[in-house]
């Protein structure tokens, strides 16, 4: 490396790290420079990709049409955007011409290359690019901010990317931009895709004008874009909210408001079942049952210092209680009063409601506990982000000296139950201390750090290390759960906290008659009922397992004259509990079994001749498998037992 | 009766109804009235009887203290209060001073004389008594209005009762009061006490002056008022907050806000078995479980009308996701938002949320919906008023010709459930249509009413009237549930409803493809889980039945030696769901005894040395009876029997 030049043998290395920063590949080096190399499939390496295949989408536009004026165009999880002011809105039609021009800048094989300048050179530059004047004022000007929010910079070099054609040597177009970027478009390929516009504020602030956005996204091969537009297919048709409308499940009125959801009676039915194993597990494993308001005064917000923190992500206050006289002087001072966002320092007051011993620890207190959070309108989504959400919460005080055992107790708790519900292939994430904002000592943090840790290595799962991520109250392991299509989700969290036994004063009297401080666990094992139904939802693209499924079993006799006999075996199931109906309407049998099939109905009982004959009945599953000639006792007592074993079938009981 | 004078040979008689109107005996008649009398032992003659104590009470007041200004002094439910002006709150230490005074005014034998006066009349007779003048101002001046509200009767005579000393006939002290009263003073015995004492607001308002109130019962005979008094005893011990307190069930935390309850460890298992039992009553009665939000933007209540009508007994709004720009100019309308008072506007949207056919009907959408109601502080009553209660919601629609089937059906529903929480002494209430205020015609209601009042014949039940207490929106049955001390609770209530259909433009398609509007049934069985809560808790004074049962079993070894042997029962009753531990602290057996009956523990398991030997254990019984030598396989059946049964076991089994 003596010219000052890295070289790669690997062609698929885009970029490097010196010195653990990541650069061009055409950055000069130092002799002593720690330098690695950044392929184009690892994380860094798809986020450069990305944000080059941004820069070709706004040369394109600025291509087919010169008055277009640049945002930003950062790369974003599986892909990338670019914002642009122009006077029309684009619509999909655009995507075409602009795709074919993107494929023209790619071949061409621009070079990237990046250039400092001085903010007056920048401003002479980039005259025309208002939107770009604005971020060279807020210095370090970047177009990698997140969600369309320039990061501020003090001190960073200001630099510009040139596109260069490499036949002419001429720079054809530029952007103010940060990098680093890939030598040469050509290496973005035809793995990228235009996938859809918006409408975005500038920064993000409703106060600033509206850009529009274009979404793509680019990937290293054809063969991966494929796959990844592959698994959008298979989550849009999964999409919960989608097949929440379809199986009539819940919605959300506009006449009760944004991230509020109704629960119709056949999501109502999933809901009860979710909460129903969950109680009965909560009660078995001793936890105690609690009930708290919805509503407090803020006083306990501010005991919490909720109301320091977190005030933004909590509805308005409501003032009660003041009084007045006849001359409207005030004779009474009124009270705020807040909806909880959080239910721990309502279990914190049950908790020192009496004197504690510590015979009584571990205490466990759980609630389904209804929180209501002001998320902006605009970040909701379905009900996954949702602004009323039940928690199945729960807060175990512990002695100091019991804080492992108990933490390896929750965990696989944890990991149970949430194999009861069908998601059995997970990870651990371990947050660790965010060293700018915690409470209590380094010591503290070590040893309970350490103690996670342990308990995460002995579960035998993987462990994935999320330095910092913990809250400033004390370390956390959070569940991952991935699904039936590989996705994952963070389940399940449990959470150490230092800091609320020390606000709340939570006291129990040790063995030796002293006073000692509780150790508190906080426990969230679905997240939140609503987004845990709706992960449910899309795990099983709505074809629950038996136990879960609103209508279990349906009954369809070949021709009507059967139909009494099914009704009989319809009404030993119903008493034996199973929600199961016989299908009487006039459709003929074939409609009927595509009507249930389509409904995600698990289990068709179909009886005719032979089987009124013979005393039994045919199962249909929802794959098309049939099971014929089932007696009758012996179908029922299948059935239940499918039930309490929460059994997934979707095909024929091989038996 | 020719000289114009009623004559009663029954020496009960103290008043007598004129045409329907109530009047002292002494009243002139004409030939053709009609005359009843009212004896002293009827709702009305108690009233009379309490009306005439209180002003006993007054005079009694003021010869002690003739500075005492008089406000007003009604009689009340059990007894009668007299509000007065003073320079010092009355203390208990004055009651027996004040009950010698009655008494002398009593055995004087003074008689109530009844005068018409005119206005100015009054205002000079009663120059000395403010509060009394400014009645007279109002005209109508009756002190017998309730909870301190004097009743303005436009263009009624002014009155004033003088009591006559029967030697001198002379008048001794004089009120400005309606009547009628008591002939005598003498009638009022000696079956009357005074109870306590309260501050009170002149005319129940912050506004004005505040007066001392005492409270004070009076019956026909000293034993009845011994029987009261026995009675408000019992209820004492029975007060749900005193054993809310010492069962450590719930508290109020002071943090929280008044009227807002939380449930402990134990309070909680309580309410999770009532709603246990209530789900899966709901479940086996096709009833369909929902869940919605416990807030909404405020229009939903503008459709339900209860923004016009209910108001002030909501919280107030909170104002949400409104916009402004960088000059603080409204970019965006906000919303305002409101805690439900109410769950039955958010089932219509349930209802509605897509197109209903004939074949859906009845739907019965139910919920535990928590609401808020800003109930006014002073008002609050441990569990039985609130601010936040959960309701046993139901919203029934049907077609009209399915009204009267599905009112029978949820009557039946409503007894059934009660039952099985050990209620089973009830009667009818049949709300009718007040005059003045409903929707809908006349037919409508008559046809309602008709079916609810056959229904409520058909139950089998007393059923008593309630002319004119129907809402507005329809008529109602509800069921009044008598509790192990006499006392009635109205509990549930079945209630039809014309007016919301219509205000929600709620439809199902009919059979013949019209569009109808279906009936709607507001069904609330417990009425509250918090009031049930209270009302369970009073009715079995703590002691509940082994199902509801917060600790079901205590096992409590005769000597350490034989604790493990119980552990082994114990964890054996767990293992089949009984809430069962043994008893290893230091304390002696008849200190444990003691100790778990105090607690209201249903059932001690008790082993010693032959119990050991021959495999069985000593059942012990709240009330001390035993049942020994119980084989423990028998001894883990039967508990498990009376707990699926429902049992209530306080005294040992009968086998």
């Amino acid at each position: 490396m003596s010219d000052g030049f890295a070289r790669f043998t690997d062609r698929s290395v885009v970029a490097m790290r010196v010195n653990g920063e990541l650069k061009d590949l055409a950055t000069t080096l130092s002799d002593d420079d720690v330098v690695e190399p950044v392929t184009i499939d690892s994380a860094d390496g798809l986020g450069i990709l990305r944000h080059s295949a941004a820069h070709v989408l706004a040369q394109a536009v600025q291509r087919i049409n010169p008055e277009a004026k640049l945002g930003i165009g950062p790369p974003v999880t599986d892909g990338f955007y670019y914002d642009f002011d122009v006077a029309e809105p684009f619509t999909l039609d655009d995507f075409k011409p602009l795709q074919k021009e993107m494929d023209r800048i790619i071949r061409q094989g621009q070079r990237f290359v990046r250039r400092v300048v001085t903010e007056d050179e920048a401003r002479a530059e980039l005259a025309d690019e208002p939107f770009k004047l604005e971020l060279i004022g807020l210095k370090g000007g970047s177009d990698a901010g997140d969600a369309g929010e320039s990061v501020e910079v003090g001190g960073a070099e200001l630099t510009i990317y040139d596109n260069v054609d490499p036949k002419s040597g001429e720079t054809v177009w530029k952007d103010l931009c940060r990098g680093p970027h890939l030598p040469s478009t050509r290496m973005i390929g035809n793995g990228f895709a235009l996938m859809r516009v918006a409408a975005a504020y500038w920064r993000g602030s409703e106060k600033n004008p509206q850009l529009q956005r274009i979404y793509g996204t680019a990937w290293p091969t054809k063969d991966e874009l494929r796959a990844y537009q592959a698994r959008l297919e298979e989550a849009a048709k999964r999409d919960h909210r989608k097949l929440g409308r379809e199986l009539d499940l819940f919605s959300f009125p506009e006449e009760i408001g944004s991230g509020l959801a109704v629960f119709h009676p056949r999501g109502g039915i999933i809901r009860n079942e979710i909460e129903n194993y969950m109680r009965e597990r909560l009660i078995a494993n001793d936890y105690e049952l609690v009930n708290t308001p919805h509503i407090t005064k803020g006083h306990l917000f501010e005991t919490s210092q909720h109301l320091n923190w977190y005030k933004e992500g909590m509805f308005p206050a409501m003032h009660l209680d003041a009084e007045y006289d006849a001359d409207g002087e005030l004779t009474r001072q009124g009270q705020d009063y807040y909806l909880k966002p959080m239910n721990c320092p309502m279990h914190n007051l049950i908790y020192r409601a009496r004197g504690r011993s510590y015979r009584e620890l571990p205490l466990r207190l759980a609630e389904f506990g209804t929180v209501y959070r002001y998320e902006k309108s605009g970040t909701l989504s379905g009900l996954t982000r949702v602004r009323g959400l039940t928690q199945d919460d729960a807060h175990i005080y512990v002695a100091p000296d019991q804080v492992k055992e108990e933490l390896a107790r929750q965990l696989e708790f944890v990991l149970e139950t949430l194999r009861g519900y069908g998601l059995n292939d997970f990870y651990l994430e371990l947050s660790t201390k965010d060293p700018e904002k915690f409470v209590g000592t380094d010591e503290m943090w070590e040893e309970a750090t350490e103690t996670l840790r342990q308990v995460a290595v002995d579960s035998g799962l993987e462990l994935v290390p999320d330095p910092g991520g913990a809250a400033f109250y004390g370390p956390k392991i959070s569940v991952q759960a991935r699904d039936a299509i590989g996705r994952t989700w963070q389940l399940s969290t449990v959470q150490l906290d230092f800091n609320q036994p020390e606000l709340f004063e939570l006291e129990y009297a040790a063995a030796d008659g002293s006073r000692q401080q509780p150790v508190m666990i906080h426990r969230a094992l679905l997240g939140s009922i609503e987004r845990f139904f709706a992960i449910l939802l899309e795990h099983y693209a709505g074809a629950f397992p038996l136990w879960l499924a609103p209508e279990q079993v349906v009954a369809i006799p070949v021709a009507d004259e059967y139909a009494p006999y099914l009704e009989d075996v319809v009404a030993r199931l119903r008493t034996a509990g199973v929600r199961a109906s016989v299908d009487r309407s006039d459709d003929r049998m074939q409609k009927k079994i595509r009507t249930h099939t389509t409904g995600k109905v698990p289990l068709q009982l179909i009886a005719g001749e032979q089987d009124v004959a013979g005393g039994s009945v045919s199962f249909r599953f929802l794959d098309g498998t049939q099971l014929n000639g089932v007696p009758i006792d012996e179908a029922i007592e299948r059935i239940g037992r499918a039930i309490s074993d929460k059994e997934l079938i979707l095909t024929a009981w091989a038996e």
